[in-house]
């Protein structure tokens, strides 16, 4: 981690712990720099990553202040902004239904730009919230880059493995969503009825180089899902 | 609109005349400068505007790459992403059922950070996409900062008007969704029955100096619903 994140991570952390609320106006650029020991080039980095993820905005002329929502219990929905990060109050564990290694369907291979002779590993999971079902969730990855998986990794952070333990570098995602009625299959896993609302959402993540390694497919119960979403509209 | 924000327009362009795929090589930094006829930085300050709105992706040390998601039809959630932008082969209209000036309750002053006495303009509109029921929205604007409103204006694009009419600055939106069953009386603005599944989008809008300005409640048709999210997950 460069010094910026980890200042970043410590005004956020300062933000938390003092519960500062939206709007509240943070100390001026030399307070930081003197308050971090920090220069004024590596504070204005760290400022730019907290505006980026949402945690502050900046005011031309005015200063810094606090971004901050004021809704509890909604899920961030994209994982840049932290999946577990804002389930401060939650606690998610996960049951492993499947994990082998198998030849792709067109759909898939397509999705992660590989051949249908190729291997991925198959990952389907039920993911739990409070005890209650969140989400059944089936991944593919494609097994030319992460080569290797087991059932004790994909019971945790698949993702803090990857990056961490194969030293990947993940890069953008793009994310399909719609809403549709649930199957009788999903509603199995789910412990829920035939025809309730679902959100079902594909996401095809990539490394920094472009590479697509991971094509998910989840199905989210409708009765636990309350997403989260912060935009920056200006350029 | 400063001269890398044009550039970085017309490179968008070139890219979709040119119907360029993801992954697509784009030309060297020196080719563009000769290109466009613009200094190193305004080339590099084009590249990373369009690199936060998700049209390239820069690999360091390898060059810069096209990125465009490949299905069609999915209509892009984010609205610093383009709502209409990516609707090329859509028809989006607006039917007005509601505009007045009316006191927000509780929910809606909060929202805004007003109070109960204030003002606020109330619209409410049926959206259409090719012709059939898109969504049925309800926005609350705040009446001191969007001062006037008329049915014309709120027919068409109410965030043109606003940036471009009154001159506001839109900075960054809270957005909630979450996914439920249809109500009777929205069904009957929808034309869908009670009980089929629904996303439910509610929006805060802010000002670049922080202040919201609108909150805006969307109730989408699911069979006309597909969404796409383009992230960055690297810092």
């Amino acid at each position: 981690m460069l010094k910026y994140q980890a200042i970043a991570n410590e005004i956020k952390q300062f933000i938390e712990d003092n519960d500062l609320q939206q709007g509240h106006k943070l100390p001026v650029l030399e307070s930081l720099m003197s308050q971090f020991k920090a220069s004024k080039s590596t504070i204005i980095n760290a400022l730019d990553l907290l505006e980026k993820k949402g945690d502050v905005y900046q005011v031309r002329g005015s200063g810094i202040f606090v971004r901050r929502h004021r809704r509890k219990g909604y899920i961030n929905l994209l994982s840049n902004q932290g999946f577990k990060k804002d389930l401060d109050n939650f606690q998610i564990t996960s049951e492993v239904i499947e994990l082998d290694v198998r030849k792709p369907n067109s759909e898939v291979a397509d999705s992660l730009n590989i051949h249908i002779h190729d291997d991925v590993y198959y990952v389907k999971r039920i993911r739990y919230i409070n005890g209650k079902t969140l989400c059944l969730e089936e991944s593919f990855f494609n097994k030319a880059i992460v080569t290797y998986l087991n059932k004790e990794i994909v019971s945790e952070s698949i993702f803090n493995y990857i990056q961490e333990g194969l030293g990947l570098k993940i890069g953008f995602s793009d994310l399909y969503i719609h809403v549709d009625k649930l199957t009788a299959e999903e509603g199995k896993y789910l412990g829920l009825n035939e025809g309730v609302p679902k959100l079902f959402a594909e996401t095809i993540f990539h490394l920094t180089n472009g590479q697509p390694f991971d094509f998910s497919k989840v199905t989210y119960n409708y009765e636990q899902s309350h997403f989260f979403i912060q935009e920056n509209l200006h350029d």
